[in-house]
């Protein structure tokens, strides 16, 4: 390990000075959401040095919809979780900002009591970059979160697009924000989404408790229908644990202790089983496959041989003339055999 | 164009001697379903020569879970066309068949009147391979059948897995038959099929009118709950076709003709309106990018350097040792710095 790898781990991991743990914390993000090949490289040296302190945090997804409370949630579950003794971290996924360059999930301004906290550290969406660039980018700071001695961190996203898949790649529990309307679950359904779900949480109770106890049975029926079939992500969850469905009001504070008591059961139940940590280990693999299948489309798109066949050849499939089958193989085949040009030359 | 193309061609292409030609496509499928290098390469040349003929048929899409009664339902169906003098084919993908190397999609002796018909070319599911190359069998299957000159190409899948979306892919109109089961349209919503149907089709009506109707008005419900949304795939639908339900009962002929005439005033107006060939255009460069991940993958897999490494790496990865991201770019350059060295050669 090099002198400047071994101090910056020093930095993050030593807590005596919370001020200065937080400044090597965002420069180590700054340095891993870097794209220039020396800081990927240093980052990456400073990643494996971190991960013997990492593991410890329990890892919480939270997604929903704009406007189901996503900010006022996280804040009142935040401060509940410091009035405990633990120190949280939360980070975003906000696909929109990939597009806009601006994120509005991770915004401090949104949590305004748990930024001021010392025992909260809150780093908003990387804004750059494919949903897979952000998704890589957010999973890397989990880890520096962790190393930092962080006991929950937080990964938030919007109910939209693939990002919670992504979020519920990276997450140890997956909670799904609703609000209590009729048509809500259906979206969510949908978007297969509630299969996803560890915990669903219907938010904003307060304002028609009819309506968000219907939401409940509702929701708790769906979900009983669904994994009737087997949902796909059974294997991972462990036999044991039934998503649930609750009520809160996160305006109010009213249920943020059982939906505490629901995540600490979760775990619990996961940690014992050895669920938790197959789930990570899955996690783990599937994202090193993402990534490797992200990195051989890019290296094939930019290949030279590609480039120059690729329009012609994207015109003849489109008007009928080529079988897209054939294309592809031809494609390839002009990747491959430029390799092998080089190799003959 | 070699002879031995031209001579294929002009065998399936010609309709005088049925019994030739139904010889001809056969051997020209056995050919496209090949894995030896030679057969792929004359099989290329054929499926570049048949191109220019294909087009002109309708490709029908049918999935429904097993006992929905999808055999009857097509039987039933292609029976009706021959009547009308229309010649139909019928291609299928079973995913299990890649498992099992039987299929029981597209068995003639689930369908004896029909497969008994000159008019009618029926195809078992390919039973060897991944879903992709058992897709894109059937995908070369039904340029062959269009090649052939049969006006209604159905394929047929099972409500189960990925293999919805490859037959989504390949067809022109998408029907998903169902139950008239509650919790049966949950599934096919949580699936993600639901919002690709273009028809949902209610089959056994007959034996309980009442539940047809419930389920009828039900799917029909959430069909408008989920395109308030923004189907993703609205766009390729086109703004003027909203999904039908319609009730049938294949068993005592009911509704196959209310059926048919859904299915030809969808066609008609897809065919005015552009968003029939762009739908075609998409699927074909989709199809294109598919096949090419696939490559990249399998040739990822098999590199020798790569293939050194993995072990090791995975294990380092699932224990925690090295980052996900951190192996993906490890493995990503042992596969390109190997190209190098053989460049430098």
């Amino acid at each position: 390990m090099s002198t400047e790898v071994a101090e910056r781990v020093a930095a993050i991991t030593q807590g005596d000075n919370p001020a200065l743990q937080r400044r090597a914390m965002a420069k180590a993000i700054t340095l891993l959401e870097s794209t220039r090949a020396d800081h990927r490289a240093l980052g990456d040296a400073l990643l494996t040095a971190l991960l013997p302190h990492t593991g410890q945090s329990f890892r919480l997804g939270i997604s929903g919809v704009p406007g189901v409370g996503k900010s006022t949630f996280i804040e009142t579950l935040g401060l509940y979780l410091i009035g405990k003794g633990l120190r949280v971290a939360v980070l975003a996924i906000d696909p929109s900002s990939t597009v806009s360059g601006g994120s509005i999930l991770g915004d401090k301004t949104r949590m305004e009591q748990l930024s001021m906290r010392t025992e909260a550290y809150i780093r908003p969406s990387p804004s750059s970059g494919t949903l897979g660039g952000v998704a890589e980018k957010t999973r890397e700071a989990v880890l520096v979160c962790e190393a930092a001695g962080y006991d929950v961190v937080m990964v938030e996203t919007v109910g939209v697009g693939q990002s919670e898949i992504a979020v519920h790649g990276m997450t140890d529990m997956f909670c799904v924000l609703q609000l209590p309307n009729a048509g809500d679950d259906l979206q969510a359904i949908k978007k297969g989404v509630m299969e996803l779900a560890d915990l669903v949480v219907i938010n904003k109770a307060d304002i028609d408790p009819n309506a968000a106890t219907r939401a409940q049975a509702q929701i708790t029926s769906s979900l009983r229908l669904l994994g009737m079939h087997g949902s796909h992500d059974q294997a991972a969850r462990g036999a044991l644990w039934q998503p649930r469905v609750i009520q809160i009001s996160a305006l109010l504070g009213h249920g943020v202790e059982a939906f505490w008591e629901a995540v600490s059961s979760y775990r619990q139940m996961q940690t014992s089983n050895g669920c938790l940590a197959m789930r990570r280990e899955k996690q783990s693999l599937a994202w090193m496959w993402e990534r490797i299948d992200h990195g051989l489309k890019l290296a094939f798109r930019s290949h030279p041989g590609v480039r120059d066949m690729l329009p012609a050849v994207q015109q003849q499939v489109a008007s009928g003339q080529l079988a897209a089958s054939t294309a592809a193989r031809n494609l390839l085949q002009a990747q491959s055999s430029a390799a092998m040009i080089h190799k003959a030359d």
